[in-house]
């Protein structure tokens, strides 16, 4: 009787700010059924990402809130353990949309088999999957830097910050990080190999960051919001690229700072420095991109020419506090959670 | 004697927020010299434009600001009583930079001739002039419009935010002019030919946009921001795109409603909505551009498929009344001085 069950994580309320341990629910369930010409997925890791904080809220964005009792949504590696789909056999191991869950049963939409000979099958969430993704897009197709630039990111030794600083390196830019704590600033800069890499939590912030930046910012990749934008807003150049991807620090809601957070200046330096803002998430570019992302930043991983860092956290009952310190911060690196007891004998940890 | 000298209009202090007719000085002065190689000028007709709000400053914008006892700058129309450069001659009306003055003189860069005969003079600081390219850089440049898709304006009744609407007209899209009072609506509407015109003052004006566009705004032509882009903020459709050439609602500074004006859900529909935000000024585009422009906009004159409208004010000593009423949205038109008694005899006024 122990097959016929499973666990997952749903959303049990709905949180005002920032979401505490109350707002999850762990609780067993019936084993899915297999969904004809579809699979069924015995989950290795999950992914945790600061877009699923708008997902547990009741407000229209770029996707359908969660429903009070649904389980949480997300992306996870996983094994095959039966197939419908002529595609995937079992023992493949896939990325697909899990959610928080031990078990899933999906068609075979949106599903990726993934070769574990050619990479650590975890960086198809990090690094060579939609977080890096979303950095490859946002730099190359709207940030466009140009040799001698300067590109700025924040969350820099996170794996969307990390790749983009790494990219932008490549190209020939001169690469500023912005990271919380002394730690993960000697990381971007000494492992990741940025030009410099500046502390937004330190007094003097803006001033670190001004001086960092010697001839401005002509790329701001921007993935925060609040404090940093703020600092970074009066250092944006003529015609520079705001690539917008992410604003972890307004998706719990107005913070202390939030009476600086003023429209104003923002539409002001716009208009005055005829700067380009332009939000986007990946699915905007997958189909006509994704293929060539993968060749590029493959190559570039195997060669050594970027690398990623990974942040394990062990058993999904552990979810919720995982995604609670990645709000904050606290994570160093890609988030995941290890689902299934045995999955370290299939991956090689930490490719950093 | 009278000859030698003219009338000047300085900053005679910076305003905070509001000008106030105490911050501008109407003075004698001896009349300029001609520079080697450069032109005398009578102004004719003087421009009055939103940007000159900001040159009042003591701020960095894209341009510098004027200095304390300095003329106020700006475009006008200008007969050349003299000349000293092989492509001007005595009796050439031109657009110059004259600043706020009765006379000016300057070198041949930046001039440009009229020909009387093939518009009004006076169209050259408007539908044929910087407002009119601000439009249609802004709109075919950024804004890209397709047949079929919604695009809205605000200060539709003005020189920028008219062609803005026309032009989209032509494209094939549904219009939406913004504008404040019953008249300019109904100017917007039923002369302009506009699909649509909101009045800005009326109390229920974001449920009457919202009704106007009622498969959203694919672009948003923003030259006011305040409560309009308020207003317009929540109807942006996926993928819509924002030129940013003006502000007019936040060049006097923090308004009643500032507290309403928060960054936050501002970057949050960029982001979730993929929009794309960009500033710019007609300078930008010029080089590449304008001749494009004059043949497009100014055939489309000729065939009466756009019209424009004036709101002309007579002597140089009365435009600071003039500029302040614009900053106010008292204006019905492009505003312009008539700076010289006998400049009527030289154009046609109105052309709608």
């Amino acid at each position: 009787m122990s097959e016929a069950t499973m666990h997952q994580i749903v959303l049990a309320a709905r949180p005002h700010g920032r979401p505490s341990i109350n707002d999850f629910r762990f609780e067993k369930t019936a084993m899915p059924v297999m969904l004809p010409g579809g699979v069924l997925l015995r989950v290795l890791y999950l992914s945790l990402d600061p877009y699923m904080r708008g997902r547990m809220d009741d407000m229209k964005s770029y996707a359908k809130p969660v429903s009070l009792g649904e389980a949480m949504p997300g992306r996870g590696i996983a094994e095959v353990i039966a197939s419908g789909h002529p595609a995937y056999a079992v023992g493949d191991t896939v990325v697909a949309q899990t959610g928080w869950r031990t078990h899933a049963a999906v068609t075979g939409e949106g599903l990726r088999k993934l070769d574990p000979a050619l990479a650590p099958i975890t960086t198809a969430l990090g690094v060579l999957g939609m977080p890096g993704f979303t950095a490859y897009a946002g730099l190359t197709l709207i940030g466009k830097p140009r040799c001698g630039e300067t590109v700025a990111v924040a969350a820099a030794s996170g794996p969307v910050g990390s790749l983009v600083g790494q990219l932008a390196k490549i190209t020939g830019c001169r690469t500023v990080g912005i990271a919380g704590g002394a730690d993960k600033c000697r990381y971007v800069r000494d492992e990741l190999g940025f030009d410099a890499a500046i502390d937004h939590r330190e007094h003097c912030f803006p001033e670190q960051l001004k001086r960092a930046c010697p001839d401005g910012i002509d790329v701001y990749f921007e993935n925060v919001g609040g404090a940093v934008w703020q600092a970074v807003l009066p250092l944006l150049n003529q015609f520079a690229r705001v690539p917008v991807c992410g604003l972890i620090a307004q998706y719990n809601g107005p913070g202390d700072s939030e009476e600086a957070h003023r429209l104003a200046p923002t539409m002001r330096e716009v208009l005055t420095k005829s700067l380009t803002m332009r939000g986007f998430i990946s699915a905007d570019f997958v189909e006509e991109h994704y293929p060539q992302f993968l060749r590029v930043v493959s190559a570039a991983v195997a060669k050594g020419r970027v690398r990623s860092r990974e942040d394990i956290t062990d058993g999904l009952e552990n979810a919720p506090q995982a995604f609670m310190g990645m709000l904050e911060g606290r994570n160093f690196g890609k988030v995941l959670v290890r689902v299934a007891s045995d999955a370290g004998t299939l991956s090689t940890r930490n490719g950093a």
